[in-house]
């Protein structure tokens, strides 16, 4: 029995905005995490995050606060539990509906176990056991929070934080690495953490589990295939916005030297610009080494199409958020106008039902999740075994704070038991921030190493956290 | 002249969920709002809403505070100019990446004018003539920000916020109810306002003008009906989740006495409950009245499909939120399949991007925009024109704090300059809180009147903030 005790929110920011050369910058942000710490009457601590770009981490400070409670006297096995509360909160239309709420909005189904989670309750008053899909809806289907979602937007980021602090508590608990940890639990437990409602005609709980148990298959050979020779990685530091020529040519060369086979430059500059980058990238790796191009989201979607046209003689492995992130339809138009080019998207969509009709619609053909912008491992899993359905290879979005930390474990346990296969498989790497971690990333020419510490690779230094916390740290006095 | 000197934000709550009778209450939330004040150098104050419910409004007054230093010492007519910051916003492209940003979530497009809205300026730094385009992606693209979102969520509430404060201040500088003001503004006005960045796949900035200059022809008669005999509107109040049989049949007995031939009955419950209660509502209302059903997000696509066919029988004339408000493929799935009835949805549909795919997949018959979950009166002003141009009839959501207030201007603006027709035009009545307005609705006899005061009808009265504060009004201790 380990019972979380409390819930700290810390507002973290890293001055990189201030503190890095303004037209070099990968970025316009302050780096920042609303970190969470979990302590427990046992002997761990679970740690958990969003990654935000500065300005506005007190906004999803502020919704960890609010979603707090839903964790506060909670045991950690019941929220791991197998049936216990998961049923009431799957099949719980009817309780809800019973107590005469709004389907949606309301109660329905948010609730799990007896007292459910209505707002009559209150946001801390109903502990007991929910198991593992009535804790997930606790913090998803929050009968008053819903509302500034559902399940997007900063209310869902901070979900991610406390969810994944969870599953670094029960890491730590059982000594493993969290890939370790996920690549070992029997099918019908990570079957139950997921939420199948709204995407249920896309993948079923008996086809997930089909999916879970022959991933068992070879899992050895292939842990012992990544343990001898690391994950394979591509960089995002060559090709900046706003690099003048010369300094895109030796950033180039040098990644080139250093072993670097693949590499990503920002398109969505005015065009010819764009163009003419390409061609010296291009230039220097040679045909055979990858070439990715990420707009950040900028062009609409005739713009994408004309733009990549002129683009295509580059051969451009990838083009990364061609588009507005929620634009479903715009991403299968481009996908289709630019193949064999394919469509990568991810680390802004904001749920699994948007991840969903992206493979549905045969919109992306690299998908691209994030850690903690949604809700947090179980989320991540349903993205992961959606893709693996659909045949689409996953390739989890890195960078920012802590998010090659935590997207290692990912992409390892993405290929020990669900995708299985390692070819198209890429862990973006950026080399930011590490040092503030206990547990940072290792690579090696160009690979990430698979970690071995127990938990999410999530703890930041203490030091750290007191240095750079926003606005009394020192870095900010 | 007229300069915003100060934003003020207050977190109203009322506590309808304590007061109520639990098991007959619409929502289990205290229905609330984030409500912003924008102080001048000038005679008037500009007020701003969004509505939420109950716990969570501290993220939403946060959102507001992290959004607001883009408001002071602004310019009134400078946040309307046509042009001046509106090129540089929608080109900015090149500025941005000349600058060395990341193209979206950096500041490429999303600074305006010279000093651009980048995170080196920081927030508060950039005062100057931006122009409408400007001043709105000054809030939507701000660079540090927009990871939180990008338009959605509680960022994107905050938003809708200020930006309506925005406009309610120049309807009152102008002495006009919004209605008349964007009635009667210039076509090219109006169109400077949109950002059709994102849309211009479905909308283009020539379609909105025509649009709107078509919208002129007929005006004056137009409004001499409404003005003459109302706005068409219909009741949520006779089918409640959880209302006894009884209840239900005494309830829609008393509405169709009181002149009501459009109802809405919530359904999602267990299948059989919604069937009976179905039964009961059409027994009393008649083969031609309208029964409307709302399921609150509650269904899988395939379970809507399946229930819809078993209440097909009592006529629906629309099905409101049958699914997940992100899955606009479910939504054309189940429009295809629930056809002659209507799909409808909007309420929490996060952004135009939405509410684009829903009319290109021909997903909804229906659109149910809210004033203000979206940026406010630009965004709004998207949505009713690509409504306009796919044929779709708008029906405003309405109902929590003050969104009866609100969309009456929107449905009487799309009647006389957009939609141009009342053909299964209806506005969302909930008779919920109008006294604590300045300006509250008006209805005779299940149709709105055409409201008078200058503004947008969103003045909350002082004695009511003071009340309701939270957590320091006397209402709350």
């Amino acid at each position: 029995m380990t019972t979380i005790t409390g819930v700290t929110v810390h507002d973290v920011r890293f001055p990189t905005a201030a503190a890095g050369d303004g037209s070099d910058s990968i970025n316009k942000g302050d780096y920042s995490a609303t970190y969470v710490e979990l302590s427990t009457d046992g002997p761990w601590t679970g740690t958990g995050f969003t990654f935000t770009n500065g300005r506005g981490n007190e906004i999803t400070c502020a919704a960890v606060e609010a979603l707090a409670p839903h964790l506060i006297n909670q045991d950690l096995s019941d929220l791991f539990a197998v049936g216990a509360g998961g049923d009431a909160g799957s099949g719980g239309a009817g309780a809800g509906a019973g107590a005469g709420g709004d389907a949606g909005a309301g109660g329905a189904g948010a609730g799990a176990g007896a007292g459910g989670v209505g707002a009559g309750a209150g946001a801390s008053g109903d502990v007991g056991a929910r198991g593992a899909l009535g804790f997930l809806r606790s913090l998803t289907a929050d009968a008053q929070l819903r509302w500034l979602g559902p399940e997007k937007g900063a209310l869902h980021m901070a979900t991610g934080a406390l969810v994944n602090a969870v599953w670094d508590l029960r890491a730590k608990s059982e000594g493993k690495p969290m890939w370790r940890l996920l690549a070992e639990m029997p099918t019908d437990e990570l079957v139950a953490c997921v939420d199948f409602r709204h995407i249920d005609d896309a993948l079923t709980p008996g086809e997930a589990a089909a999916i879970l148990d022959k991933g068992r298959i070879g899992l050895g050979e292939r842990l012992a295939r990544i343990e001898a020779g690391g994950f394979p990685s591509y960089t995002t530091s060559v090709g900046w916005l706003g690099y003048p020529d010369e300094k895109v040519r030796e950033l180039t060369r040098t990644a080139y030297a250093q072993g670097w086979r693949a590499m990503k430059m920002k398109v969505g500059g005015p065009i010819a610009d764009d163009v003419r980058r390409a061609r010296i990238i291009r230039d220097e790796i040679g045909p055979d080494a990858l070439l990715m191009m990420d707009a950040n989201q900028i062009w609409g979607v005739d713009e994408a199409i004309a733009n990549m046209a002129l683009l295509s003689e580059f051969d451009p492995y990838w083009i990364e958020e061609p588009t507005h992130p929620d634009d479903v339809l715009g991403h299968a138009r481009i996908q289709r106008a630019v193949a064999p080019v394919r469509v990568a998207t991810g680390e802004v969509a904001a749920n699994r039902v948007i991840f969903k009709q992206l493979l549905q619609a045969e919109a992306i053909r690299v998908m691209q999740v994030d850690a903690c912008r949604v809700a947090g491992i179980p989320e991540v899993l349903a993205e992961l075994l959606m893709a693996a359905k659909f045949g689409v290879p996953v390739c989890p979005h890195a960078g920012g704070v802590g998010l090659c930390e935590l997207v290692q474990h990912l992409a390892i346990f993405d290929y020990l038991r669900v995708g299985t296969s390692l070819d198209g498989r890429m862990i973006e790497y950026v080399d930011h921030l590490h040092e503030h971690f206990e547990d940072p990333v290792r690579t090696r020419e160009g690979r990430y190493l698979v970690p071995t510490a127990p938990g999410y690779s999530s703890d930041l230094k203490p030091a750290s956290i007191a240095e750079f916390r926003f606005p009394e740290g020192p870095a900010w006095r």
